[in-house]
């Protein structure tokens, strides 16, 4: 038996048919043009999933489940809100079993990686357990006792919007300080931007030629790798605020561990020995195991492959 | 067959005979005398519960198990570290035992009285539930899926400790910013005794009696329900600090309800509506369903109910 991941984005739909032991063996795409009916977009979803089954020579009766990993919130198989793909009370499941009529799951796509993580990738043989995504913003998905947890009405794991700096720099969701202002990819661009521009002797102005568009977040982690006062500075600082919450999830879930994932986690070793190093020095109970830090593993496939897992 | 919940604090054990129903049924209590060795304390709870029993007219055979709600962290019937016991690894199950031979639990005393909660008390006939304690510090305990929730190693649903200000007031636990400088009982006291020294002319200034050592949660609260100046803005900021950890715990955990207890509770609807304005003001998926916020009902009982409760 197969099973089928979806991973559901605002640009595209991709899927893959997946082993059971999480190994993708075909996938396909297809974009998800947000601004049509949920009837159409759904439409093509179930195109593409019959599409990779007829390409793959087997029937539907050789899927076992199809998982759907999606924006916003989402709860018992409904979209209940997605920004992304603006949509209010979608019944996702429902409408894609008009196209192909096997067991349909859907999630989150935060936890959903979360779930990639957990069955097998970082977090693997691990009960309890947190994948942190620094991208664009702090995504984030549980794992408790080897099970997804989305909390009551779907809308759990909104770690990213946790306040670490009360009165901080205002945020989409409306609060203030919430910790993907501090934590995400985007803080560290904008941090080395300011940095920039108050030290154009900073190695962060010579790899960006000076061009604020240029600077991204590996131009002022590479800066930093270098030594550069002005980048490490901002480096720093960044790794602080990462750790805050990072022991903010520990003194409220103590998990087995938390992978971090997203763009930022390719500045490897530099970043993850610089955010362990603060974190064991800050954690509250010092004296008694706690939390492991690791990178994710799943990378891009965490999407497709976690979503397959959902039952 | 009836239960026994023993709530061992930093002064007093306290036991109870607990029904199926959660109410206690007949009570004691003996000092903990903490600087002690366990064996002498734990022997003294052995007593207590043995003398308990007889007087009560029933026999070891009647009880279908004892809790023990402990301060510190607390694995597996394991008292891994105590700060206020002095305790590191006491195995506080295994040596009751050896007074009475029923199967006995142990769990954080937070975590406990979020049971007492989650099973008879506010949050009776919710799956996932959080109740915060505003005391002398902020505790906390989780249940999910109406189990509670202690994390991997023990050390979970610290959630005091959870950083909102970061470089903010230094807290006991070695961090800055914690949730429980800003919204326990003992911050609110704090900024009273404060607003007391800046204005003279304020109403806490007057119920006090200008003596720093008469300022209490209540006298500030009464001074805002008066509608003192210093006194509003205080409580507005408390108030303030309280929605943030609050709506933290919501981005984490999605439960369907938050209790809310501890000694600041006695400030009734005052208190409870002045939260609840600025928590829907500020959650971040207003359009969706989200965790109510209510009062802890269980009072000084949850810590021998909860107990009881475990399992």
């Amino acid at each position: 038996m197969y099973k089928i991941g979806i991973d559901l984005g605002g640009t595209n739909i991709a899927a893959g048919i997946v082993n059971e032991e999480g190994k993708i063996l075909l996938q396909g795409s297809t974009p998800t043009l947000a601004t049509r009916t949920f009837e159409e977009v759904i439409a093509d979803m179930g195109k593409l999933v019959n599409d990779l089954i007829a390409q793959f020579g087997i029937t539907a009766a050789d899927i076992e489940s199809i998982g759907i990993g999606s924006p916003g919130a989402v709860l018992n198989g409904n979209v209940i809100f997605s920004n992304n793909l603006h949509w209010v009370n979608v019944p996702l499941c429902k409408e894609l079993q008009k196209y192909i009529n096997v067991p349909v799951f859907a999630d989150n796509d935060a936890n959903v990686a979360a779930l990639a993580e957990s069955t097998v990738g970082a977090c693997k043989g691990y009960k309890n357990s947190i994948t942190v995504t620094l991208g664009t913003g702090i995504g984030g998905g549980i794992v408790i006792n080897n099970k997804l947890y989305a909390g009551s009405h779907g809308i759990g794991a909104e770690i990213g919007h946790m306040t670490i700096v009360a009165d901080g720099i205002p945020c989409t969701c409306g609060a203030y300080g919430c910790w993907e202002r501090y934590g995400s990819a985007t803080a560290l661009i904008r941090e080395g931007k300011a940095g920039m521009a108050r030290d154009s002797q900073s190695l962060i102005y010579t790899l960006a030629q000076g061009d604020e568009n240029k600077v991204t977040a590996k131009v002022v982690i590479d800066a930093a790798k270098a030594g550069d006062k002005t980048a490490c500075e901002i480096f720093d600082d960044y790794v602080k605020y990462i750790v805050i919450g990072l022991i903010n999830l520990v003194n409220c879930f103590d998990p087995d561990v938390i992978a971090i994932g997203g763009g930022v986690a390719a500045a490897g070793d530099f970043l993850l020995d610089a955010v362990k190093e603060r974190y064991e020095a800050n954690i509250f109970y010092k004296d008694v195991d706690h939390a492991k830090i690791v990178f994710a593993e799943m990378g891009n496939d965490a999407g497709i492959v976690g979503a397959a897992m959902l039952s």
